[in-house]
């Protein structure tokens, strides 16, 4: 397998865009991460995105990509894996390029959720649950994660405030990141405050619906990159769970996120205590505290302490949500895990500001489709 | 790139199956194409399906298939190319494979869609075409291919009895077939009889609406075959066009295919003279006729006389449908690319009976997206 570099990248905004399509996204992303004249070298476009055909009316939405973004008779496929669909994307954009499938692979990710009633939204996302035993018992997203989060507490005798550390660290860094959904500070108290949703899951506990898109360049050619920090895509991992969080031996085990993680990590010769930065997929608080359990940071039941003790912060022990991850930053489905590689990348190359994690070199990300049911997990290095 | 051989092939009947889901179908195909005791060597699972969210209610897909199948934690995704999911699917397969990134990878292509009344199928299946130009003005599949074939016929000045030739050969060949959706000729005569859907398009110029599954084990390691005659795919291509017809220089000029085709043959160091049958996608009958074109089989305009010269035949010239295509076998759209391979591999090892193909050693197969938006071909040759 070849060395895999990322050559660009491009985002629109993330958050509420009444006034504009999933064309419109799509083809500012591309836009933003592809300069015109290197337009011509992308050999394949891979585009992540969950639930076009349900909210926007479009399927083929590889096809469509490439004739909206003008690339020619490029080959473009859609991949689907729920909330998963940009890190699935991603990842296949890798293994095309690692392999010599593509010289030059772009990685699109992409949703558009707010054409529809919030109702509407809540029942295209719940298409990724177990339509026999989840869905068709009017379980949403919101609440398979309710019931997760009550039984952690149960488990490891904590209290819902113990929780708020990570609306907290989400929301500070996401007040540095001018293209975040949610640019403001809460704290404690507004956590304790906030209304809420599918007990003990609060508002503060939820990452919101919104639009958004992201792209990233994949090339083999380093000479291709000029003269930006050379950024490697070292580690590639992805793993299934059942879909049904009620099949599973244990609901407060990602297996899925272990998996990834471990191959991922194997992939690129590292360990868990070499990641400076993790953009994890904190659709609900507690998936972080999972995903942060799952990937080695964490032993069982404490990874709560994490945010207890300050460590999630860009100068803690294992910084998360960098750049305001899905709580704040926003979580446009099927765009998302490539946003989180879009936020590492800017880490790694010293881009993050106010939220800069400090020497940034070996970063993570991790993208999770249902109740953990898919999930992707990449290294990325900085190099020189 | 390593050798890839087809380690398996299964399928369900084609057909309407009011009694069984989606996850009945997929299961199917897949426990017919894997042996149980090769379970643990599939390492990625490739789902093709356009609308499982829109007529079955599941998305992330991929997932689900792996956790209905027994399949464990192995990595999964749904691949999504409007019809040519299928063909999409198995191309990710075919690389993954020559890459080294699987050794043993599925491939699953699936559609059910009989649940809902027709007219809510076609509103899904109209989501591959272009949502602002095409559906926005009610433009159907079948009226887009109207338009097509009128033009083909005006340029051309052929006539529609002209094209009997494609659903008479499809029939034929399904009725050896016993899998088949349509196993009952029909002659010339009904086809002129045929109640028209949308001129000139009639019903037996048309693929139905109808339910099924297809499942092809591949793998690296040509030890693991067993007996069976050894099929590897010696060539895969793919390319896109603009998603909406009216956007294209020349209407009757399928680009995608003509490009994915090149490619395919480049790989295998093919020519057109040396493929033995063609699979091609005849949901319409134009769409066979400008197929044949595309690839080298005829001159523009030409293709038609294929049919009229009585050369698509198991006999002929250019085999095409040879186990019923799209129009006779069935066209569960998401299913199709991969049930198009099987056909091939039935040839490729002697075993299609009445409309077995003489000597038959190369195949090609093409399964198309939209109206000639996403095009993939894959090349199939038998060994020894």
């Amino acid at each position: 397998m070849r060395d895999v570099f990322i050559a660009g990248t491009g985002q629109t905004d993330i958050g509420e865009h009444w006034d504009r399509s999933l064309k419109d996204l799509a083809v500012e992303a591309v836009c933003a991460a592809l300069p015109a004249e290197r337009r011509g070298e992308v050999d394949c476009l891979l585009v992540g995105n969950m639930l076009s055909g349900e909210l926007a009316s479009q399927e083929n939405l590889g096809a469509c990509a490439a004739d909206w973004a003008g690339l020619g008779p490029v080959e473009a496929v859609k991949i689907e894996s729920a909330c998963a669909s940009g890190g699935a994307a991603f990842r296949e954009g890798y293994l095309r390029v690692a392999s010599g499938a593509s010289d030059c692979a772009l990685v699109l990710g992409v949703e558009k959720m707010t054409d529809l009633l919030p109702d509407g939204v809540s029942a295209g996302l719940a298409l990724a649950a177990d339509g026999d035993t989840e869905n068709l018992h009017g379980a949403t997203f919101v609440a398979l994660n309710a019931l997760i989060m009550r039984r952690y507490m149960h488990e490891n005798g904590c209290r819902h405030e113990d929780f708020s550390g990570f609306a907290v660290n989400a929301h500070r860094n996401a007040a540095a990141n001018a293209r975040a959904m949610f640019r403001r500070e809460v704290t404690g108290e507004d956590y304790a405050r906030a209304c809420m949703v599918a007990s003990p899951i609060n508002l503060l506990d939820s990452s919101a619906i919104c639009d958004g898109a992201g792209a990233v360049l994949l090339c083999a050619d380093p000479q291709a990159l000029g003269n930006a920090r050379r950024i490697r895509v070292t580690g590639s991992g992805a793993a299934c769970d059942t879909i049904a969080v009620a099949s599973r031996q244990d609901p407060l085990q990602l297996l899925a996120a272990e998996l990834s993680s471990r191959r991922a990590l194997a992939g690129a010769g590292r360990k868990a205590e070499d990641i400076d930065l993790f953009e994890l997929h904190d659709a609900f608080s507690i998936m972080a505290v999972l995903s942060l359990e799952a990937c080695g940071f964490a032993p069982r039941g404490r990874g709560l302490r994490l945010a207890l003790e300050g460590e999630i912060g860009p100068r803690g022990r294992v910084p998360i949500a960098t750049r305001g991850g899905l709580k704040a930053r926003g979580h446009p489905v099927g765009a998302t895990g490539v946003l989180q590689v879009i936020d590492a990348v800017a880490q790694l190359r010293g881009e993050a500001g106010a939220s800069q994690v400090p020497e940034a070199r070996v970063a993570m990300t991790q993208n999770i489709g249902g109740s953990g049911a898919s999930i992707y997990t990449h290294i990325l290095e900085a190099e020189g």
